[in-house]
């Protein structure tokens, strides 16, 4: 399946990446600068004129689309045959996570922040959609994407594999700050509205929240997310 | 001059927080759960058939929509004799921030964090739109939003005030883990792509970057900013 990658930022990482490019729509008169790098690779470039192009493509494009082939999703056991856990990876389990600017913004933490892989489920959950790519500012061609059926399935065949599964709540008992950093980890991040659902929660090793000072005291999902990714590898640096 | 909130949880925080709501929008056969509470608070109520409604209102509204008096903005010198600089205030300043998602994002992270305001150029950055009042989740109405003309001059006068200003770049020399939280504090987070203006830096006195491990290393601009004013928070817990 192709999919279509939006804007300069995430069109320039896919070339560094070396990702497959199939082809490259650009309208006219819009970056220049990126021409001879796109031509240097032998891809094709189509030109369309200001008014075809926003026929063409709606939303936020910067008037550059590549289409490329479609973003690996590992499966779990090739993952787990990848891995080594003695080396205490890290990885990030998003639970219906529905808001693409939320996905997206999780894959740069996941990419900038150490996480070897982010755990996605197959249903009930946004997928890599162009707004995902660009919300993700190239990140996405860095992080593993594992893509399950089954959550809580998930979660114990990585406890098998040495994995403390952490959840986190707003009515967690323990502080993001206590969790143990010196083994495998699993992070799991729940949905935007309801949090985490609760038979996976009973399945979480510890349930972590983060302390609030005020009426509110929710977070975006993903500021959430970076909190906990960026204090374990702060305190993982000693 | 009025605006509109929408959305189920925007406008319960409307009610707790007791804003002056001018007339409150449903889509019939939706929010029967909240009908009775508006009436409680003597609130018209307009009921337009799904059609009409949808006509009127886009985007995700979940079929309901406040209309409010404007949100109320602070002026610096306001917020100055309001405060108690011993008690070691942390104030944000948002360096021309565009993205509504981000801007709600971090007044949701500045309400659960401590924050006691939020300054914001008039100019040159996104405002108080719906979109950012959806995405703030009902911390809008907590959080004090400071109007400023130029942040430089905004900045030395915080100095005056006894303030220290931190600013965040991707190219500083400190990592985020060393700002001293025994002081009044001003963070100041860039915009989402070009970063801090250089002028607004070099009156920084300190200008921190969070340490990162991947290859694109960039984070979203409000994760970025959860990630210093939570690890603030969790140093001056102690």
């Amino acid at each position: 399946m192709s999919l279509s990658i939006y804007g300069k930022n995430p069109i320039i990482e896919a070339l560094k990446a070396e990702r497959k490019i199939v082809r490259v729509v650009i309208m006219s008169g819009t970056n220049a600068d990126l021409v001879d790098k796109i031509k240097e690779n032998e891809i094709p470039i189509v030109f369309l004129d200001k008014q075809k192009f926003k026929e063409t493509y709606k939303g936020v494009t910067q008037g550059i689309v590549a289409e490329v082939d479609d973003y690996k999703k590992w499966t779990l056991n090739d993952f787990l045959s990848e891995i080594d856990v003695k080396k205490d990876p890290l990885v990030l389990m998003l639970d219906e996570i529905q808001d693409p600017h939320n996905l997206g913004a999780i894959l740069r933490s996941a990419e900038a922040g150490g996480v070897c892989a982010v755990i996605i489920p197959k249903n009930r959950s946004v997928g890599i959609t162009p707004a995902v790519i660009k919300a993700s500012s190239g990140a996405i061609e860095y992080v593993k994407i594992v893509e399950v059926t089954n959550l809580t399935q998930t979660v114990e065949k990585l406890k098998e594999e040495g994995f403390w599964i952490v959840g986190t709540s707003l009515d967690g008992k323990t502080s993001y700050e206590e969790i143990y950093v010196d083994r495998p980890l699993c992070i799991v991040i729940g949905n935007e509205g309801k949090g985490m659902g609760r038979l996976l929660k009973e399945h979480c090793d510890l349930v972590v929240t983060i302390p609030m000072l005020g009426k509110i005291n929710s977070l975006n999902a993903s500021v959430g997310a970076g909190i906990i990714i960026f204090d374990i590898q702060r305190r993982k640096r000693g």
